[in-house]
């Protein structure tokens, strides 16, 4: 059984090695991300990738400016429970990682949010399987992306992944344990003791 | 490399055999989707297992009931398309797989519902591993889930998995190729041309 493995060995990655990445790794990644199911099978994702330096540091000045706005209106728990993870409105892994994949939904295609979504977890096994970090970044503002790329207006920027080899080695965050979130035949009749 | 195959093999199943699932691989499974990452490890999901015949019959009924209303409202170009792939307003899944796995979304905690079906990737490529077939089934309305188990309010069943083995071999509903969904640098600038 191996997408276990990868499922527990992923961590979130925000300091990435600049060195590139193989154009065939990567379309093995979005390759097996393609073949997620969709509402009505509409598949309404489309991929942008961006390696250009001049983009990436574009990019990361607009996210840095939207999260320090963001940071400044934030509830005190979260910018607590960010800190703890050292993360703060700086975004160094939009310009370190050698390729930035932002991802597009449709919307109005049934379920588009879902399904963008949960092709994003086939992604990011994927991305694991090849050996590469990623992360879901997704600043609280998007719609700069339409006008910095002429997306139509009928894509919206779901998330940005930067994906390459990981520069460091985030401890693991800790995971509910089966016996807190399984219930079984009625809510709250655990199905551990 | 795995992911890919089970990726690409895997189809929205309808019909299921009776047949039993052993706890540990529903445990294998949710043990997978318990992994994924999401919006500060706030692991906004719940699961409740249903196999008991008189609940699946409960859900079947009320949810072919939904179905029926929103059949008669819905876009003709959804009901040609679903239509073309077999579905209807019946929902014979729902009373015939085995189990059913209730996934609960826990609102307003940051991106709930894309942490929720992000985690759902890694639930139906984990079935996909073990040999199981799933679905991700989400009727229009939702709340009767509340009421009849029980759940707390700030809880919102986000679909219905019904899990087990297919007993049909739904034919390969296709998928757009690479080069019509993955852009590089700019929209519309095709990496294969």
């Amino acid at each position: 059984m191996y997408i276990q493995k990868y499922a527990v060995t992923r961590r979130s990655v925000r300091r990435y090695k600049k060195e590139d990445i193989p154009l065939n790794d990567l379309m093995y990644i979005l390759d097996v991300a393609r073949y997620a199911p969709s509402g009505g099978n509409r598949q309404p994702w489309r991929f942008l990738l961006v390696s250009s330096p001049e983009k990436k540091k574009e990019i990361r000045e607009i996210c840095e400016e939207i999260e320090r706005k963001f940071y400044n209106r934030a509830p005190r728990e979260f910018v607590e429970w960010a800190a703890s993870r050292n993360i703060t409105w700086r975004k160094p892994h939009l310009t370190e990682a050698p390729v930035l994949i932002l991802v597009f939904g449709r919307r109005g295609t049934p379920y588009w949010i879902e399904s963008v979504w949960l092709m994003i977890g086939y992604l990011l096994l994927a991305a694991e399987e090849k050996g590469y970090a990623t992360l879901t970044y997704t600043p609280s503002d998007t719609r700069w992306a339409n006008s910095m790329f002429n997306v139509p207006e009928e894509y919206r920027l779901q998330t940005i992944i930067p994906i390459g080899k990981p520069d460091e080695a985030p401890s693991d965050p800790g995971r509910l344990p089966l016996k807190e979130i399984v219930f079984v035949e009625e809510w709250g009749n655990k199905l551990i003791q």
